[in-house]
């Protein structure tokens, strides 16, 4: 089993991908996959939900839009630098201890919506990346107990505007958080259904040229070390997003550097846990 | 009047402290006051039914705790280096356009909660800020019209652990996020009441001694400012928290520098927005 959520942005059901293949949507079994979801043993919850009363779920129609795959959680952590090339080519280095940032939750859409080119922006850059969602209260945990903290796994495309974030002082949360910065999903697939996360391959392609291509196994620090050390820092509530970083091959560390511009399709991926796809759009005053 | 909430930690109902000095308990009114009260002209509403329900509502009794004055944001935004002194006092200089990071909104707690000592924390400092919440969704905003998106003003204690912000490698939200580091409250007060939020005394004394005394009149960016600029890099919610700096005083800013030990007692202030007092207790693993 595999979650999705699907329909208008704002206002997207769950739903559950079965191991048939089928999307049901299972608006019936009345929750959000949120905090009070994941804090309430939601997964189990609903595995079992669906012995009874997947038979009678309608099947989504092709087509349908996906939203996130989660609803928006109280922190969306982002992990800098975590591939050693990737901190190479931006010139940023190679961390002694995990780097990490707050992305707004606000930036976070659906995996195949448009991206919105910000208004000015003129560097606009991807990193494809395994983001996983935390299933308990995480304070002090122990890197031999972390995983049992995870959830379940998805993507997350780290859009950022490298002007934003690098040369107009103060934080990379700057150029990190705008709407539709964080396309998340298609799935999130339980951790059980995940046995080796740390093996998995990871890319991307910008108008069907390979941009990226790499494996979660060259991570600096592995998820159970990432899961400990953010948790001495903040207390990680169900729900909550981490993003573990990206490898090289980021439009910044291209020679020369290559940003992306309206019209452009970004694909990516990584190993079972699905793919992405989004067009860049650009930047009307709107609502 | 003035919004409060109050009860136990994570159960907290809403409260309004009347023009006779009353403390109401409204939970009557059926809503908290978060996303959607602000998004749906919350404030209207509550006045209008106090007119007719406020004679019908118990008081809360003294001595009840306060929580935070309103839920959980998605975004707790914190401007940094906003008065020139303490941009000196830091050694972080004075910014050219507005710094900003995020803070962790589970790092949000009532005005008077005791706030803990993360485990190895050296350098735990205060900052006593001006902040608002956002009233209606704000995407580049002007200055001229940035003042009608804030519903009202509050006090923020922005406290930081030094060497996790500054000498951990990264990003400054790695020493503002911990549990407690950021009481809210006492009030809301709406900005109709608060004609002149940036000529407002801003003071801190801890144990006593008075460490801060400003105005926030001293803001090297005013509030149209702030709201406009940080508009422009991410979507501003209603509820939202914007944070706007502190005065000189801080901890690190003294010679030599002074952190906060388990027993000191923080009490702080601005204008007639309230008062807070919080009093530091050392780590403990818990739940």
């Amino acid at each position: 089993m595999k979650l999705f959520r699907f329909g208008p942005v704002g206002q997207e059901t769950p739903g559950v991908l079965n191991a048939a293949g089928l999307s049901l949507d299972v608006a019936a079994f009345g929750e959000d996959y949120d905090e009070k979801f994941f804090a309430t043993a939601g997964l189990a919850r609903l595995a079992a939900w669906l012995e009874t009363n997947a038979a009678a779920c309608p099947v989504v129609p092709p087509g349908t839009r996906l939203g996130p795959c989660v609803g928006r959680p109280s922190k969306l952590i982002a992990i800098g630098l975590n591939y050693r090339e990737h901190g190479v080519e931006t010139g940023l280095g190679t961390p002694t201890e995990p780097v990490f940032f707050l992305k707004a939750p606000s930036a976070i859409c659906g995996p195949n919506d448009e991206v919105i080119l910000p208004r000015d922006a003129t560097k606009l850059d991807y990193e494809t990346e395994m983001a996983f969602v935390i299933g308990r209260r995480a304070s002090y945990v122990s890197e031999a107990e972390a995983l049992s903290y995870v959830a379940g796994y998805t993507i997350l495309n780290d859009y950022s505007e490298r002007a934003f974030q690098l040369e107009r002082g103060g934080q990379w949360t700057k150029g990190k958080s705008a709407d539709t910065f964080a396309p998340l999903g298609p799935y999130l697939t339980p951790a059980a259904d995940v046995p080796d996360p740390q093996n998995l391959p990871i890319w991307l392609k910008v108008n069907g040229e390979l941009r990226q291509d790499g494996t979660t196994a060259d991570m600096l620090f592995a998820l159970p070390k990432l899961i400990s050390y953010v948790s001495e820092f903040m207390t990680l509530l169900p729900g909550d997003i981490i993003t573990t970083g990206s490898p090289a091959g980021s439009g910044v560390g291209l020679h020369p550097p290559q940003f992306l511009q309206a019209g452009d399709v970004v694909e990516l991926g990584i190993g079972e846990l699905g793919t992405q796809r989004q067009r860049i759009v650009p930047f009307r005053l709107s609502e």
